[in-house]
């Protein structure tokens, strides 16, 4: 029988899971600091919810679910797999608008799924953390959200990373201004965004496909490289210009680059655009915009919102080929081992479980963690698992300990060993730990 | 357009969010305590992975998912959301031999989908807290998973829950003695699981429909209500009393009930099986039991295992009845709200903004959280705004403010109004929340 996780998708072991949550936990506290709120939807949304909301591309890798019971049998799907935290947040603010309140800031730290070929670093399930400021087109919520994303960064260890900032209304002045109709600029930006992945000859024949013209697409290169000309009307560029500025008073300080280039592939954004990138990655640790529009396709009335969302999967690349994980995350799963030895000393093997596990009791609830060795055998047996789980002390019971009402423990470390009468043990361990731990 | 979530699944907002994450914490906190490690599989599998697994009725409520690209078209299926977290496991410890410990005791908080009809308290989506011990026959095992199970909830604050524990080669012996056929077991058993919420009609209705008689089917009962006798010879009992004996050593001490009638609706279990009931809950709290011989359907060889799983959604719901909450997960979203005034001294708002953004980022340095109001406008309105909040302080910078470079902050709880330099603004706003803080 095949033992794999399904194609792109993966399974995490406890060393793996402790990273997660670490990094996780991280960013969490970073967006709790800031007034963000958690919000969990569910993994799965109605069709609806999600079509025709990220282009025709992102269409084609909606995981589709068939419709349950005898109408299953058509084929069809009535049921989706959440595809980003974004649309559904669309959907939660026009549901519960009334109880939420105006300004309302949510982080959003869950899987979603993309139906994309899977390939190295790319996943077919991966984590999303997602934050949000719904309700204001003050861009102070722009600067909030700069700053919390250095934060995060800055918390994490990362030293060396830059953020993008463009404005969508910028770009699709330069792209008016390129003689791009309307009608193509989404598709446009699209192509556009895979700019810094492609040669100009593949983006020529990109464009093409999505019907713009060679010389279209080498007026609007052109223009991106050279950048902003006084002719071109750009409201966009004094909201960059405030964006610029008020993130020299949040920790994102320093860290901006106005970048042209910069396109997102996403269709929903209506004003500035940022992308997180480190020198070391093609692709970036995260991005986002504001997107004023999309709330009014639930809510049939807009509400200006802007988010980003930093890519969990990517952090933790980086993060694992840097070696930036505290070391105290390969903990040991236990502070203490108690074992179960039969000295033949004519206590029965029930009896020997049970003074375990009451030992074991006593243990916890002073705090310490313990692992019981299941099942009765030889110590040395018992010692030498301990030290494969690196699990630094153990206890033994025999029959002089029995007759003392005392506890042997073994420093694995160390190789110490000393008694201690039952009613200390869980403070002298906490002791023996803090003495002689990492 | 419609905006609520699919049928059966649930939005969670902040309030929610805060207090399954309280939940989740003091059992992932208890499981640590005993040695458990954190695990987490994907959300989708293969399809093989779990049919055939959950018995009929399992099979019928897998939610299946469409291929994707062209074979899509087919309308067949290849993958299906994960169904519970034991058989994931299964394909884990098979897949993972090698790199895991001889005795793997893992948990896992994740998700399950299960495409049941919808009604109050059952949902599709919803979370399970699964805790397993793979790798030892030992009842020292069992005892571990009781401890834990009666130290969660205990944890949690649940004082009037009892376990019931039943073994499946009793009952195995009970059924034959009924003259019921091996081949027919499982199916009584899955009708037995219901014997607490229908009638003795109901049931018999149920089990003559899987071809149990009348006859066969009043022998079962009656041996159910009169329990063991001496002439059924039953391994399974020497069993249920030593956990009895081991957990009089842990938490569960005083909590086990031997239950007769307790039956597990699924089929792969194979030894000792529990439950935990509250009386005012018809359903349980959770449950498990040892089942020998699941990952073997994987690896081609068995390993023992034994586990429980933890019903998340119906300890929140008893939990919100009875008001079991710790007070302080209602907290406001921030400590303080620094607001942005306009009182046209000459100040432009793009440097009333920078001010602002500069304060929060001091604020959040010390370990304050901060909410920033993103717009410009009346002090009353924005006081107004972290009063609905519930934001205990406000700080407020006005032309003498700055001036002195001092900040006002007011204490919205006891109406207390103070102004403090601005370099330890940080440290006095941390008072004055300890203060009068709840």
């Amino acid at each position: 029988m095949n033992t794999h996780p399904a194609r792109g998708m993966r399974d995490f072991l406890p060393e793996d899971v402790r990273r997660r949550q670490y990094v996780m936990g991280v960013i969490a506290g970073v967006y709790q600091r800031y007034g963000f709120e958690p919000l969990e939807t569910p993994a799965v949304e109605n069709i609806e919810t999600l079509m025709g909301k990220y282009g025709e591309e992102g269409d084609r890798l909606i995981f589709r679910i068939l419709k349950r019971g005898e109408e299953g049998k058509s084929g069809e799907a009535d049921l989706a797999l959440r595809y980003d935290l974004t649309v559904p947040l669309a959907r939660v603010v026009a549901q519960y608008r009334a109880q939420l309140p105006k300004f309302f800031k949510r982080y959003q730290v869950q899987p979603v799924w993309r139906a994309d070929r899977p390939q190295k670093g790319r996943f077919r399930e991966f984590y999303q953390c997602d934050v949000d400021a719904i309700g204001s087109t003050s861009l102070v919520v722009e600067a909030e959200l700069l700053g919390a994303a250095a934060d995060v960064l800055q918390g994490l260890g990362f030293d060396n990373f830059r953020i993008r900032l463009n404005h969508r209304r910028l770009l699709s002045a330069l792209l008016t201004d390129a003689g791009i109709d309307a009608s193509r600029q989404a598709s446009a930006l699209t192509a556009l965004d895979k700019l810094d992945k492609t040669s100009p000859e593949a983006l020529t024949a990109d464009l093409a496909a999505r019907g713009i013209g060679a010389d279209a697409a080498a007026a609007m290169l052109s223009r991106l490289r050279k950048g902003l000309t006084d002719d071109v009307a750009l409201e966009g560029a004094a909201e960059v210009r405030e964006i610029v500025r008020l993130c020299e008073y949040t920790p994102a300080a320093g860290r901006i680059t106005v970048d042209l280039s910069l396109a997102r592939g996403l269709s929903y954004y209506t004003g500035a655009i940022f992308e997180i990138a480190v020198p070391d990655l093609s692709g970036s640790l995260g991005g986002g915009g504001r997107y004023d529009e999309l709330v009014g396709m639930f809510l049939g009335q807009d509400v200006p919102a802007c988010g980003m969302s930093l890519g969990l999967e990517r952090i933790l690349v980086v993060m694992g080929e840097r070696g930036m994980f505290p070391p105290t995350l390969n903990a040991a799963p236990a502070d203490v081992m108690v074992t179960i030895c039969n000295f033949n000393d004519g206590v029965d093997e029930l009896e020997l479980k049970a003074e375990a596990l009451q030992l074991a009791a006593q243990l916890r609830s002073g705090g310490v963690s313990v692992e019981v060795f299941p099942e009765v055998t030889e110590l040395g047996k018992q010692i030498k698992y301990a030290s494969s789980r690196s699990i630094p002390l153990l206890t033994v019971i025999g029959s002089n300990e029995r007759v003392a009402r005392q506890v042997t423990v073994r420093d694995l470390r160390t190789r110490d060993q000393f008694s201690v009468d039952r009613h200390v043990v869980a403070a002298r361990i906490g002791e023996q730990l803090s003495k002689s731990g990492a």
